[in-house]
């Protein structure tokens, strides 16, 4: 009998394995360190030591294993299974899915991060029930999940939303991927920790120096997070400009898709109060009424174990 | 045996009714003015009218046809067959599915008239043979109608596809629908007016003046078109310009959904050499390499039909 599946999310610092049978119920969840510092051929081994062992915490015999699911920075190809080029774990054209294939003896399939997320978020977190859902995550970079008619959108390249990287301002900041004005440039945490430091630097008079020790190149998006809850001015000022941006962005979604729910998870989504006013403001302010009266933008419920579940979610859909 | 189809496309200045078999192929086809200027009660009446003209001359009894399919502008209500509002032609509310329904005793359904555009592109025009495809309008004002997996995406309110009101131009300029920055207010037919009405009256030197009888208030798009056409610098420049905004636009659509191929349609288009240029370059510069490097950005192949396949797609479909 064949009644349980894996899922598997590989992220740059942890990698996170979960056990669950065929009704997406959790039997057991182990997370350990990615160890991207010793390379990619590292990385591979430490994905294959994690799957067993969260085998071996669950008492469940191998061969009870009907398919394992991967969640995977990307780019990569859910085709082949094939993961293209990922700078911060070291993997160049990695064939994840037939290494685990062979490993395991058991079908695996491969899916990029967002699209995993997005889909665990409308399975069981906070777009259950929906059926247009558009998932964004919101950490250093932006990126986004895009679920139509209860199923994932992928695009005819694998290459659908790339939210963070649609031009919100024509001729705007340069991006890292050559562009400019991208999305990501002006609301993720990167943006965010730039643009308190070019403040700084021009001399905005702020306690997110201090906080960063005196040194502006130190500063980091979680200190402008700290500031602004301590009420500085310029802290919060920031944090409504990345909502403005991101509003922006939404509206875009908004009048293009007609979603029922917006879901935002990420390391930035946990400082939701602080951007939040200003985003529904420049959602508003950017779509048609009848839409954002209707439209629900909440945040993700699944924190970290979101790849996992959806991970397990796609291993599921090939049994 | 009912085995043919009526398609309805219901316009500002045309009406137009065809009758197909249910393969699609087109039996009688007939067009006449929509007379909105004698009201909306008129309209109605008139597509009675063009219904019946166009069974009469194909010689096909009425008791054969299966279904009518409609393509109205909106908004519209697919679910219970309603126009909500359409200015042009003095409709408020109109049931002119169940209208139809009545005068012919036969199934009706209605669809706005991009969608309608789009399918037809899709089954039969530019966009044969693609999965993912997106169809733009591009007249007066500018819409879309998209198709994902093969089919017709609605969203969650019946409202996707709002591509002239997606804003590419954050605080910029104001748009009959309330807001700013809008895509229909830099890349339509009133906005290339509005730009030479502006420039012209600011002192620009150009030939379109003498085509609008020397009288800015009476500049039009096809003016700034024939300047264009004949080498006028000013005229030129503004379709360039016209190029870049809709594709700033046409790179949103292709980093969210990575379709297969861009159609774009309405009277615009027909100018294609004029914006085609600016409008790739604009594509290129605010997309992955990747994406615009597989993309294919085409004109619509359907022309004036495009309204009427359309519906009678839909109508087939509901056989």
């Amino acid at each position: 009998l064949k009644d349980y599946v894996v899922g598997l999310d590989i992220g740059g610092t942890k990698l996170a394995a979960g056990l669950f049978d065929l009704n997406l119920k959790e039997i057991s969840f182990i997370k350990c360190d990615t160890e991207a510092f010793r390379g990619g051929q590292v990385v591979v081994e430490n994905c294959k030591a994690i799957v067993h062992q969260v085998l071996e915490k669950s008492g469940i015999s191998r061969d009870r294993v009907a398919s394992i699911g991967i969640s995977s920075p990307g780019p990569l190809d859910t085709h082949t299974g094939i993961v293209t080029y990922v700078e911060t774990i070291g993997w160049k054209n990695v064939p994840i899915r037939s290494i685990m294939e062979e490993e395991f003896n058991v079908s695996v399939v491969l899916e990029n991060d967002a699209n995993a997320a997005a889909l665990a978020e409308n399975v069981r977190g906070a777009g259950e029930g929906t059926k247009n859902m558009i998932y964004i995550t919101v950490s250093t970079g932006v990126g986004s999940g895009i679920i139509l008619e209860k199923k994932l959108y992928r695009g005819s390249h694998d290459a659908a939303g790339e939210f963070g990287h649609i031009c919100i301002v024509p001729g705007g900041r340069p991006c890292g991927c050559g562009n400019r004005g991208c999305l990501q440039s002006y609301a993720s945490g990167t943006a965010l920790a730039n643009a308190a430091r070019a403040g700084i630097t021009a001399g905005e008079n702020s306690a997110i120096l201090l906080k960063a020790g005196g040194i502006p190149e130190k500063i980091h998006a979680f200190q402008v997070e700290e500031a602004a809850k301590e009420n500085d001015a310029f802290a919060i000022k920031l944090w409504e400009e990345m909502g403005y941006h991101l509003g922006l962005g939404i509206s875009i979604l908004v009048q293009l898709f007609d979603p029922d729910r917006i879901v935002i998870g990420g390391g930035m989504s946990r400082a939701w109060d602080l951007f939040y006013g200003s985003m529904m403001e420049s959602v508003r302010s950017n779509t048609y009424e009848v839409l954002s009266e209707n439209l629900q933008v909440v945040p993700a419920l699944l924190g970290d174990k979101a790849g996992v579940f959806g991970a397990a979610t796609l291993g599921i859909a090939i049994v």
